[in-house]
């Protein structure tokens, strides 16, 4: 009984092959179908209303939401979406107002001297500094969204600043108008940068790839670290070129002169200081508070001993006079009939985008430390108000600053709480203590910035890009000599440039690659990625590597093809004395999108193959391809042998 | 017995399955090590050093297969390397020169008309034409590898040399320094093609796609067409510029001085007769003949009416004098010295490129009918040495002409002979009949000219571009538009940016696609697409829709997937009244590439993932893309979740 049940069991099995192997050909066929008979792809038209539709109606669901709500609560939220500190604002705590306050304090310390030494940087004087460090942090704090965000003037947009408006206005000569000029670009700044988030352009600040970014920031750090040669060393004559060749030139030339070492052993000295500290508070946690106050300690320090020793008048050189006082109105200095305004609006796009990228990738690290995400279209409307604001109260471009946010983070800040600290502390120091300033070495300032370059240049990270990616290396290498020894335009001109032609080269490059099939499955692979894939005897399965099929690559494409098969065809000669091969299965699986050229060249490619005998099969094509073959009649032209699969394509083979 | 035989079969096969069940996992495992282990990928570096390697080796070979031979052979295989005819001269017959003599007067008959228009086109004197329809061809004849391009000055390429030198130097006022310019532009022009042949440069012909190409000779067309209006309305003060606003201007002023219509009627008629014989010959293939005579008809005819008439003393305007005798040397006037030699190499690289796109696509497309294969690197040293000898003979860039290669086509040429066959035409001409052509009004040659211009209009591929490619079709537009109202080059950079920008914008193209199951198959493909793909409960598998994950779009795909899953699992939410999905597979298949952003985005993809308890995994990886996987430890850091297939990925969930 068992054993007929197993009978029965076994005959209804092999039945089923049978029926199966009878199933499979209609399947085949139903499956070819499905691809032939794919709906419409949307087309571009119809994909840009779509995302238009779909921004109106996000905004009106917005709307009708808040329409449901209550006067009062109604008017809350719309605060709240444009004001975050209101919703964060109201559970906020004593314990976490300590921890603010601690932060803001620490970064203050840090804040005065970098405020001054990258004011010196933008050739401005150094109140303008301080002002950026007031206004900026307050707006921010009341519209961010990041927590641990750092705002205030960055050294790098200092020296991009400078380095741009200075070919319109010398800052020596005419420093009235070029002060002007720069709160003009930093009008512009705001104006792009808020319009870039309304506009959700957020993919903008993309445009300098990761690797560019690292290349360009060493290569600042280093053009920084140069300027600060001129405080350290005390040189009164010095360039106004950042490239590493003329400040070289100039540092030479100064040695010349009668030179007093008494600036440089007071830097050096309170440099080493400073970064003594840093180590041992990196090594011991319990010593971080050590590092965090060394600078503020180097410059009551330094000034003390200045003041007390009248080091100043033996050489050693000082700060002097800073404008003291809360942030004077600028809106009258932004002057819209400057003949340089059209330059100056091009300099605030450029500010605006390297502002943003700093900003947004410093923001952007420490939230996914602290796992939240951060909206990039959001930060970007935040920090435009910040400086369009900023640039009607004396500030210049403020953005979030690298070295500042890692202390307030490495500091235990909770909340934007900090920067308001920050703020009240750099007012209260331009109200009160201005006139303590006045003794301060330019030494300590260049210090305190030459403290804070190591970390801004990666050589990690750097070698890890080489070791991932020669091309993205590459992009990182041009931007720092770029940077280095052009310009600091120049190198984000070189990276942006490189970055785009290898993504150019990248699409269209002209490659193929022959595909086996993988032992115990039914897939086909490359046949070098995977040295046991098996080819098929007298099929050619080619994929093309690249994912468009477009009029730069498409006839070379096409002659490799060609050639590739009457190079295996002559193989196939030298084995078995007569051609073998008749089907060329193309895999488009990866292709994804095809031209009018490229199209052109699949019909030559067939009609030159059909021309020997041979037959041409497309396998599994994307939506937007097998569109465009229909549509173009190419299909009908190789008579539908169009496949799902590979594997299919090659049983068609053996069927007819 | 069967019986029992049968049931043996069954039992095997029952066990065969059990232990396939138990092998399928360990296979599975097996697998998934094939991916991980593949052999490295070449490197960039590694690429170059190979290709130039195959070149030498191809070289070697070239060298050794020769040193083999006798020297008698070895010197005719390399002259025969360098000029094809004697290859197939040896076959040639008195069968195939009778059809040659035919097709080359047919030619030269078409020729002589174009030449003298086409040196007006370019601001020379008319012998000009006529010069660079005689040594060209003769050298092409001897080099070249197509057998039915007709060689010659062209339409496209007269326009765009004067466009751009006469932005040098003005023709009117200095012809002979224009005409200097112009031969230095032509041998620039044949230096750039020789150096594209000979470092295999081919690719660049294919950087203006066929879309930019038909929207390009369409304007062209008009430009040409509309600069024929001066020679068939008579106009004395006629523009210089191109553009169809100037022209029309020029046009509607010279209405206000005594105007003669009687080269406008002359010049109609003659255009009315040329363009009713041509639909003739095309609707009955017997009265093909009638079309290849009557611009030959059309000269002789009205040369003998002006002639008998007198009409010139009426307002005809003629031909006048145009010197006679053979191509000069012009080897003393090529002048290096020149203070606009930068600015003529450059105009001869534009030249040179379009010369070549014209050349290569007619010699490709009749080649293709013909059902040969064309050599781009080798046509282009051909065309090059053709130019290059050219302007030492006083003649201006030469190229395969569309209208008379065609002509030579339907006339039924075999060889090149034809093109030796016309250029002893019109060399004969030159030497004996440039007196006959003193009385040959210029409405005449004006209406040749614009007879042949129709069919450079191609409306149906103009419709055929829009219905397959929005994009290409936008490029076709773009230099159409750009010709017509701008100049010539404006519509070429229109042309080639749009392409290259489209080529940028559909690879870093920020979109995902959710896949499904194919029902009975293991494929998982596009959920639009195949609107029968089902998807898997559990499990969200995405496809990035670029061939690039690169800083340009890894933020953006990053943040698309974390919105994306947050959405199914809400929709979840709903159903199920938990969250369901725990595992994220991307089906890297199709990405060709990936950069170090992308792989810091794919590391914040998983940090983001798992901090919400869900698990990324990655399916089918290619070379690339694997190979950077590994070395930037991203595989180690998703605990080795790198799969063949998606399905292999899903089963992962289902053990675990």
């Amino acid at each position: 009984m068992a054993s007929s049940r197993d009978m029965e069991t076994c005959k209804s099995e092999h039945m089923q092959v049978d029926i199966d192997q009878k199933n499979s050909f209609q399947d085949k066929i139903v499956r070819s179908q499905w691809v032939l008979n794919a709906p419409e792809p949307p087309s571009p038209l119809h994909v840009v209303a779509d995302s238009v539709k779909k921004t109106i109606s996000r905004v009106r669901k917005r709307f009708s939401s808040m329409a449901d709500q209550s006067c009062t609560t109604l008017l809350l939220s719309v605060l709240q979406g444009i004001f975050p500190i209101l919703g964060w604002g109201r559970s906020y705590t004593v314990a976490k107002f300590r921890k603010d306050f601690l932060a803001g304090l620490t970064i203050a310390s840090l804040c005065i001297p970098q405020s001054i030494g990258y004011a010196t940087l933008a050739h401005l004087d150094p109140e303008y500094g301080l002002y950026t460090s007031v206004v900026p942090p307050l707006i921010y704090a009341v519209m961010g969204t990041s927590r641990e965000i750092a705002i205030g003037p960055v050294a790098v947009v200092s020296l991009l600043l400078s380095s741009m408006v200075q070919k319109l206005v010398d800052p020596t000569t005419n420093p009235l108008a070029y002060t002007k000029l720069i709160l003009l670009a930093t009008l512009f700044a705001g104006i792009f940068q808020t319009a870039f988030g309304f506009f959700r352009l957020g993919f903008l600040v993309d445009f300098l790839s990761h690797a560019a970014i690292v290349g360009f920031v060493a290569g600042a750090a280093i053009v920084i670290g140069l300027q600060q040669l001129k405080g350290l060393l005390g040189i009164t004559h010095f360039t106004t070129k950042t490239d590493i060749i003329s400040v070289m030139k100039a540092v030479w030339e100064s040695f010349h002169d009668p030179w007093n070492p008494r600036n440089f052993i007071l830097g050096c000295s309170f440099l080493v200081f400073i970064l003594t500290t840093r180590i041992l508070g990196k090594k011991k946690k319990k010593l971080f508070w050590l590092a965090s106050i060394s600078p503020l300690v180097s410059i009551i320090v330094s000034t003390l001993v200045v003041y007390l020793t009248q080091a100043d008048k033996d050489g050693v050189k000082i700060v002097k006079h800073v404008k003291g006082g809360l942030n004077p109105s600028s809106i009258h200095q932004l002057d819209f009939n400057n003949p340089y305004v059209g330059e100056v609006a091009k300099i605030g796009l450029v500010v605006a985008i390297v502002a943003l990228t700093e900003s947004v990738s410093v923001g952007r690290s420490f939230a996914s430390i602290k796992g939240y995400q951060l909206e990039g279209n959001r930060e970007m409307v935040s920090i435009g108000l910040t400086n369009i604001i900023g640039s009607f109260t004396s500030c210049y471009v403020a953005t979030g600053s690298f070295s500042r946010t890692a202390v307030n983070y490495a500091a235990g800040c909770e909340t934007l709480v900090s920067n308001i600290v920050m703020a009240i502390t750099v007012l209260i120091s331009l109200q009160f203590l201005t006139k303590l300033l006045y003794y301060t070495p330019t030494a300590i300032i260049a210090s305190i910035i030459l403290s804070a370059l190591p970390g801004l240049i990666d050589i990690n990270e750097a070698y890890k890009i080489w070791k991932v990616d020669k091309l993205d290396f590459l992009a990182c290498f041009g931007a720092f000599f770029g940077v280095l020894f052009a310009s600091v335009e120049i190198g984000l001109i070189v990276a942006v440039t490189i970055s785009f032609a290898k993504i150019v080269i990248i699409s269209i490059r002209p490659g193929i690659e022959t595909l086996g099939k993988l032992p115990g499955t039914d897939l086909f692979c490359d046949v070098y990625q995977y040295p046991m894939a098996a080819q098929i005897p007298g099929v050619v399965i080619i994929r093309i590597k690249s994912a468009l099929l477009c009029f730069a690559n498409a006839n070379f494409v096409r002659e490799r093809i060609v050639k590739w098969v009457t190079q295996e065809e002559s193989k196939g000669d030298m084995k078995h004395s007569r051609s073998t091969i008749n089907l060329i299965i193309i895999d488009t699986s990866n292709l994804v999108n095809i031209d009018t050229s490229g199209i052109a060249s699949l019909e030559e490619l067939h009609k030159s193959l059909s021309s020997h005998g041979k037959q041409l099969a497309i396998a599994n094509p994307r939506w937007q391809v097998i569109h465009k073959l229909k549509v173009s009649n190419f299909i009908t032209k190789i008579s539908d042998r169009v496949f799902l699969t590979v594997e299919e394509a090659i049983g068609y083979k053996t069927e007819c």
